[in-house]
C-alpha cells in the first residue's frame, strides 16, 4: 500500500509517520512546504501542478494534515484562503482528474474551529458550523468539498474534527490556545507559565496519542457506515482550566501546580469564549473512535511520549 | 444610490428588477450571463476581471442571484464550481479588493438545498448543513464565505435560503421539482400536469411575490440584529402534494384538480425523499421577514400576478 502524507513535517504528522512506519502500514510518501528529515516532496501544495505531482503515483490513501493554523490565517487572510481553501481544492482536484477508475482512501483533519458561538450545553452531531475565525470557515469549507467529492465518487473521504491537541509538545507558541497545554508542559519541565484567563473556562482536548488513533482508525473505517454525512467531532476531554490544573497537581504534585502565574488577558479572555467547551461526539463513538480516558491521563501521556516517564518538579523534590 | 443585480435576467431577477424600478430605489446595475432587454452588462461573472468590472462603480446595494441551477450542478460538476463558487468567490474579492472603505450591502441567494436528509420534523436554526447535491454544496460554502467576508467588514452580506418558488410561471423545466409547481399552473391554464410523487410528499414553499418581499427585507435589514450568523432560512408553506391539490380545487374548482394525472417515476421519488419538508424559521420570523398565509394564497398570487386573475378552467365553464 503507498501512504501519501501531506503536512508531514508538523507535529501530527511526524507522529502519525512514525505510527506508520512503526505498524510497516506501506510505502510512505512524505509531503510538507519546508524541508525536513525523510521528506520525500517539498513544495507548496497552492501552486499550479503541484497536487498533480503528489498524486500521480496514485497513492491508496492520502492523509492531508497540511494547513495554515488558526492565529496566522486570521493575520493573513489571503494566505489562509490560498493554502487552506485553494490547497485543499486544488488536491481534490487533482484526484478527481487523475482518472482511470483511481478512487483513494482520504483523510482530512478538520477541526472544532467549525463551530462558534452561541453553542449548546454540548455540540452535537446535527449542530450546524457556523465558524467565527477564517480557519474554520476554511476547513468548514473543506468539509463540505470532501462530501461532495466522495459522493460523486472521487475519492472515499472522511473529514475528522479534532479537539484542541494537549499537552502540544516542543516551545510555547503564541496562539492564543497555547496556554491549555504550556500550563502543563511547563510546570512538568519544572518552569513558570502563564494562565491569561480564570479557571471556570472550559474547553475540549485530545492527546496527540489519541489524535494519531482517530487517524488510523479514520483510514481503515468501512465509510459505508458513515452514510453520506463524512465529517465527524471526535471524543475528547471536556475539561475546565481548574480541572487542568488539579490533574496536574494528581500527576506532578504542589510544586508543579505553584509555577503557574495568574495574568488576565483580556483579548485571549474574548477569542477563548468563542470557541465549542463540550461535545456529544456519538456518532464518532458508535463508529469506534475513542477518545483519552480523563485530563489527568492525557498528562500522563505526554510525560510517558515526551519525558521520558519523568515529571520534572517531582525529579527536583525527590 | 446605486444597487446591482447580478443575475437579472432569471424570473427572481426580472420581479426584483420591476419592484425596485416601482418603487424607484435607485440607479440598477442590471447583469445576466445572456443578453435581456435592459442589460447594463452582459459577461461570465466567473471570467478572471468581470466581477471587477461590475463593482468599479461601487455600488451600495447588491443582489447576487446568479446561479446554474441544481440540475445542471449536478449533471456537469465543472461547470457548476465554476459558476456557483468561484463566481460567487470572484464578486467578494472584487468587492473586498475595491478598498478605499467601500462596504456595500450584499444580499445573496441561497437554497434549501443546502440540507440533505435526514431531517428533524422541522429544520431549526441551529440544524447543520448537509448538503445532498453539488449545487447545494456550492450554496453552502457561498454561506460560509458570506459569514467571513463580513465578518472581516469587507461587506455586510445577508444570506437568505429561499424555499421552493412556486408557482413558478412560464414553461415546465426539466427540474425534479418541476411537478410542484406543474401541477398547478398548467391546471390553472386549462392544461393537463403531470405527478410523479404520491400526495404524501411534503414540501416548502414560496411564493415568487414572497421571494421578492424576502430580499427587499434584507436589503434594508439592520444587520447588527443578525450577529454573525448572517445566512437565515426563509419562513414558507409546508404542504403535502395532497394539500397542493386541495387548494386548487378550491381555487379552480374540480375540473382544474381533473386535469393532473398520477404517473409514478421511482427517480423523481427517490430524488424528492432527500428533501427538506418543514422548517422552524424562527429567526427570519424574528427578524420580520414574512411568509404566504397558506399554499391558496400562493395559487392567488399565481392567478393575479401571471393570469390577469382569471384560471382559465373556470374561464372555459363560464
Amino acid at each position: 500500500m503507498k501512504i501519501l502524507v501531506i503536512g508531514a513535517a508538523g507535529m501530527i504528522g511526524r507522529k502519525l509517520t512514525a505510527r506508520l512506519r512503526k505498524e510497516g502500514a506501506g510505502e510512505l510518501i512524505l509531503h510538507d512546504v519546508l524541508p525536513f528529515d525523510g521528506a520525500s516532496a517539498v513544495s507548496d501544495l497552492s501552486t499550479p501542478g503541484e497536487a498533480e505531482k503528489l498524486v500521480a503515483s496514485r497513492p491508496d490513501l492520502i492523509f492531508h494534515l497540511a494547513a495554515i493554523v488558526s492565529g496566522e490565517a486570521e493575520a493573513d487572510f489571503e494566505k489562509g484562503y490560498r493554502i487552506n481553501l485553494d490547497g485543499t481544492r486544488g488536491l481534490f482536484e487533482a484526484v478527481r482528474k487523475a482518472g482511470g477508475g483511481y478512487r483513494p482512501k482520504l483523510v482530512f483533519t478538520s477541526s472544532i474551529a467549525v463551530f462558534g458561538s452561541p453553542f449548546p450545553p454540548a455540540i452535537g452531531d446535527e449542530f450546524l458550523n457556523a465558524p467565527l475565525t477564517s480557519y474554520g470557515t476554511q476547513k468548514a469549507i473543506g468539509e463540505l468539498l470532501l462530501s461532495d467529492y466522495s459522493r460523486r465518487g472521487f475519492f472515499d473521504g472522511v473529514g475528522i474534527r479534532l479537539p484542541t491537541i494537549c499537552v502540544r509538545p516542543g516551545k510555547p507558541n503564541k496562539a492564543a490556545s497555547g496556554f491549555f497545554s504550556g500550563i502543563i508542559r511547563e510546570p512538568l519541565a519544572g518552569q513558570e507559565a502563564v494562565l491569561p484567563v480564570p479557571e471556570t473556562v472550559r474547553h475540549w482536548f485530545a492527546s496527540p496519542r489519541a489524535a494519531i488513533d482517530f487517524l488510523m482508525h479514520a483510514a481503515t473505517l468501512d465509510s459505508a457506515k458513515l452514510g453520506t454525512r463524512r465529517n465527524l467531532s471526535m471524543p475528547g476531554i471536556s475539561a475546565t482550566v481548574g480541572e487542568q490544573i488539579e490533574a496536574l497537581r494528581k500527576v506532578a504534585g504542589d510544586k508543579a501546580a505553584r509555577l503557574i502565574r495568574r495574568e488576565p488577558d483580556q483579548t485571549i479572555m474574548r477569542i477563548v469564549e468563542g470557541w465549542p467547551q463540550n461535545f456529544d461526539a456519538r456518532r464518532a463513538l458508535a463508529l469506534g473512535f475513542r477518545a483519552d480516558a480523563s485530563f489527568e491521563e492525557i498528562i500522563r501521556i505526554h510525560v510517558a511520549d515526551e519525558l521520558q516517564g519523568t515529571p520534572q518538579p517531582r525529579t527536583n523534590s525527590a
